[in-house]
């Protein structure tokens, strides 16, 4: 039922470290806590984008979703789970969550937490874009300002979490986080049945992580794609080498909700049942989000752009053509619309 | 059944130059027409716009439609009404169809008639945006240009009509092409059957004429509203006079695709069954597009941004409360990338 792991066998010590490992029970779990509490995003196809890509495209529309990503179904799992533990024990409502996330999962979180009345402390560098400050506190969470560097973040944020007795919900490594985001792919098999292959942009790893764990007991046969920019190609270097290798000094990259890498929760998951890691350009991941703009009118975020760009590349062809119907999950809109420079300056417009 | 005739009666001389008036029955031989043609495009929901506009909204995305606007509805049924009727009579296919528009309609026709085989000559002024042409040309139309006159496109079509043997398609005064557009509202009723109102854009009223015959034959009690860039209000005036009242000097506009005025088919029409005019500003129009950018991440055209604008403008306050499920027809997403200055110059984002 797990495809067979690449490169070199696990080193032991991994195993030892290893936490409980996510299993189908906790996205069906997640599934039940998300049904009557999030929408279903919508499946599009589009005519003109499959015939680039000469496969049957599938768009799993997770811009639509609440917050204009997926990252709410783990955050809303992981609330929803604090609140019943709460219950189980007979205690009151956790005190608050925290994070340290001034993108889509610290506008997620700060959604989630306002839906259940729980407070929530975003830890957000002082330079994060105005925009993505605003967001989060729209949806009445409080904002911590801290230093542009990861030492800050964290500390920050543990100081945040022992003043107000609060619980950190990690925005990839959290078991209920990647169990919320396996749901997309409850969703997708029921909406197309057909689906040969998922393609899921891959930052923390916490979607392909979920998404994996489900397609794999479910359907073995469907393929399991990670996309990444080939500027943070942690998860395909891991890959190749057999063992967690993450991005000490990423390059940048317009996909910047998944610049972060693959940590040790979800690598293990992703060492055994990801089929294979495709990496993209920069260039082709402008040019694959202005694709979908031009012709699917829809607003993806560049980090979107990278499982499209997946897709229609070269390397793509090398998969067999009887995996003909393909799903890319587009999985954020969240768009800073005062900088498309790199829109109108793009060089030759797509295609 | 139908609603009250606003301002002035209608003087007799419009009656007698009335055309062959379109029915319901006309829709629905669009609809068969159509139907394992063309897909049916979604109706989306959005907690955020609903919030704002105080009532429940439906948005019917024609932006997703074929070519990207609905137009493709109306060309098609126009040119497999010319093919229908070759057949019938025995003879050979339609020799060309012919029409003077560098917008969406333009884009519809080649692609019909593309689809049917036949040749389509689509006559654009030498000024038009290299993209439309472009467009036009990759759906293998032969592109005409004539000067940037209504004098020179009218004469360059007539010539070429001549030339060519060729059926000129009108891209809003022609009953095949009404009846197509009202093919929306088949869908829209079946798909909401809760709906309490549609809100319709108007240029030449061809999409309006066709939603509100259908409309007010299977669903009296539902309100059809039209939407109009107030610099180019034709439609308004027509209404608050009684009389077709072409706009003779109009104003410039972002919402391009609806500066032409209404023609004589569609004003008794509108006259007789759309319920009011509502007229929004162009800053109105940009902030409603930004808005459905940023929160639904559907790539509008400004000109789809009309509807929305009107119904959260203070003028749709006055619109009874009852009126709860409020469709808005997002006509088209053909959005030039490389012109949005005007986004990035907003002052004050939407919101
Ligand atoms: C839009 C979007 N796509 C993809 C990802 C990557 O998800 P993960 O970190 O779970 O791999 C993120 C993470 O922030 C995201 O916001
Ligand atoms: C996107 C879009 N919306 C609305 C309209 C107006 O349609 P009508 O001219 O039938 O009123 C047009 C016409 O070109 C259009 O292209």
């Amino acid at each position: 039922m797990r495809a067979r792991p690449r490169g070199r066998r696990p080193r032991s010590t991994e195993h030892m470290a290893a936490p409980p490992r996510l299993a189908l029970a906790h996205v069906r779990a997640a599934e039940g806590r998300l049904r009557h509490r999030l929408p279903r995003t919508p499946l599009l196809t589009s005519r003109s984008l499959s015939r680039l890509a000469g496969r049957r495209l599938l768009f799993k529309c997770e811009l639509f979703q609440r917050t204009g990503s997926f990252k709410i179904r783990g955050a809303l799992n992981a609330v929803r789970s604090l609140v019943e533990e709460s219950e189980r024990a007979g205690g009151a409502l956790p005190r608050a969550v925290v994070t340290h996330s001034s993108g889509n999962h610290g506008q997620a979180l700060a959604c989630a937490a306002q839906a259940e009345g729980i407070p929530a402390y975003i830890v957000v560098p002082r330079t994060a874009p105005h925009c993505k400050q605003a967001a989060i506190r729209s949806y009445g969470a409080t904002l911590v300002p801290c230093e542009p560097s990861d030492k800050s973040r964290a500390e920050t944020a543990a100081r945040v979490v022992q003043e107000t007795g609060g619980v950190m919900v990690h925005p990839n490594q959290e078991l209920a986080v990647m169990a919320g985001q396996g749901t997309i792919a409850l969703e997708v098999l029921e909406q197309a049945p057909e689906v040969n292959a998922v393609v899921v942009p891959v930052g923390g790893g916490g979607m392909i992580a979920g998404i994996a764990v489900a397609i794999k007991a479910l359907r073995p046969d469907v393929k399991v794609f990670a996309a990444e920019p080939r500027n943070v190609d942690d998860c395909y270097q891991s890959k190749v080498r057999g063992e967690l290798t993450p991005n000490l000094h990423p390059l940048d990259t317009i996909a910047d909700a998944v610049k972060t890498s693959i940590g040790p929760n979800t690598w293990p998951i992703i060492r055994d049942l990801v089929d294979d890691v495709l990496t993209v350009s920069e260039e082709e991941i402008k040019q694959a989000t202005r694709l979908v703009w031009e012709r699917m009118k829809l607003l993806i975020e560049p980090t979107a752009g990278v499982g499209v760009a997946a897709v229609l590349s070269e390397q793509f062809q090398a998969v067999p053509r009887d995996v003909e119907n393909v799903c890319i999950v587009l999985c954020g809109g969240n768009v800073d619309l005062s900088s498309l420079t790199w829109l109108t300056d793009l060089p030759g417009k797509a295609e």
